[in-house]
């Protein structure tokens, strides 16, 4: 199968346009599987909770879902895009997965980093897994990759791919998703953005690039560059994925021992400040 | 405080030769922590439980852990070191910490690599911490490092420092350690061993020394060779490691949200070949 990221540069708030420009640039791309960024559609630097409110859009009505939806289902393919969402009174920083025969289901950040603890309510979907037939994808947005429990979950309920829609400011998450990877025996795509938004006064922010398709083994298959943009694709076999031995009598999830974990899920082991 | 690590080249099955090179080699270091490589008194490749039987020894009444305790003692140091234990009918690979006072602490491998599961009892203590005063160290061993439970249960319990004694033949760990240290903020000192072993017709093991310390922001702070042997220090402050800040919104723990990671202590899931 062929899979395949978008690597962008939106212009903050032009929604129309930065849909527009994405779908001109999808357009020629053949591929089962495309990854657009965090927040694709609207930008990333949010100066108040009333500019998310009128900018989100509810999934799939929204026209951002829309728009992605008609690229599915016109050139056979399923996406995986980061968009800010509203639902009722609350918003999420999101993502949806749809393909040629419509919604597939959504993602709502688990982790919310920096500022986007006061635009966005924190996810209430946790961590899921959708078959698409040629592979099982699983979700994860930007910041939940410092969170070993992200991409962890993710493996364990069945992900040969995980999507990574990211706007990344941090300088270590790419070399960290190569340990990602590869403790777990995934694929992950990390759809990254460019340039820099300076809105309201606020700090500057610029964005990385280097979007990457990662291997089971933990070896970058692609990699983008720090400022270009487009589309980066890459044939892999998700079968890779499904083995998980690491050694002949070693195992990744065979050789977990849960029984040695409890910390991991006890909502009380260090709260502290 | 000071920390070391010692890397070494037993001669295996040499476990008067091996303890005795590494006391003078350790004898004139100063430092407050010393962490020493897995099996570092008898070697790794073993080609028989029998072989495992004669050379383990009981903590602390064994000769390797009584001549670290005598370091310990004289030199004010605590120690960190990789043994073959023997308890009863149990062998298990095995780590001790000892300090001034006496015997601190053990910890028993909790996942096995390849033919060790021939050879050792899994471990049966799970991951724990110990309170040395100046810092807080939690212990896990080599291959532990491939499960990203093994730190995040160390660090969730309080370790400022994680001590890895290692015999590595795998090419990742070093740079995985990296994202150990960062995701969980903080030390992690791999003390790791060089030279090839070959026995029994056995294939030959190569073990990859650049032991190194990483700190709490995931940069390197020292890291030995691929071949040579001694010991190597670093000053460090364990209280950076109790700052468990990303940014001033976003906290290594108190983001983490336990209610979505039921699936890592789920002792059914994915345990499918």
């Amino acid at each position: 199968m062929r899979v395949g990221l978008y690597q962008s540069h939106p212009i903050f708030g032009e929604v129309d346009a930065n849909v527009e420009r994405a779908m001109e640039d999808l357009w020629e791309i053949k591929a089962d599987l495309l990854v657009l960024p965090e927040l694709f559609a609207t930008g990333y630097q949010f100066i108040s909770k009333e500019e998310v409110r009128k900018l989100a859009e509810e999934i799939p009505n929204g026209k951002t879902c829309q728009a992605m939806l008609e690229l599915a289902k016109r050139k056979n393919v399923h996406i995986v895009f980061g968009l800010a969402e509203r639902e009722k009174e609350n918003l999420y920083n999101a993502a949806a997965v749809v393909g040629p025969a419509g919604l597939v289901g959504r993602y709502r950040k688990t982790h919310l980093f920096f500022d986007e603890k006061t635009f966005f309510d924190p996810g209430d979907t946790g961590f899921q897994v959708f078959d698409l037939g040629f592979a099982t994808v699983g979700v994860m947005i930007c910041f939940d990759w410092w969170f070993p429990e992200s991409a962890r979950v993710l493996a364990l309920l069945g992900a040969d791919i995980i999507c990574h829609p990211a706007n990344l400011v941090l300088p270590d998450c790419q070399e960290a998703m190569k340990t990602r990877s590869l403790e777990n025996g995934v694929f992950t795509i990390t759809a990254n953005r460019v340039g820099t938004e300076a809105r309201g006064g606020k700090e500057p922010l610029t964005y990385t690039g280097e979007s990457q398709i990662v291997g089971p083994r933990g070896r970058v298959i692609i990699r983008a560059g720090k400022g270009e943009t487009g589309v980066f694709t890459a044939d892999i076999d998700p079968e890779e994925a499904r083995d998980k031995s690491i050694t002949a009598r070693n195992h990744r999830f065979q050789d977990r021992r849960p029984e040695y974990y409890g910390p991991l899920t006890n909502p009380e082991i260090n709260k502290s400040p």
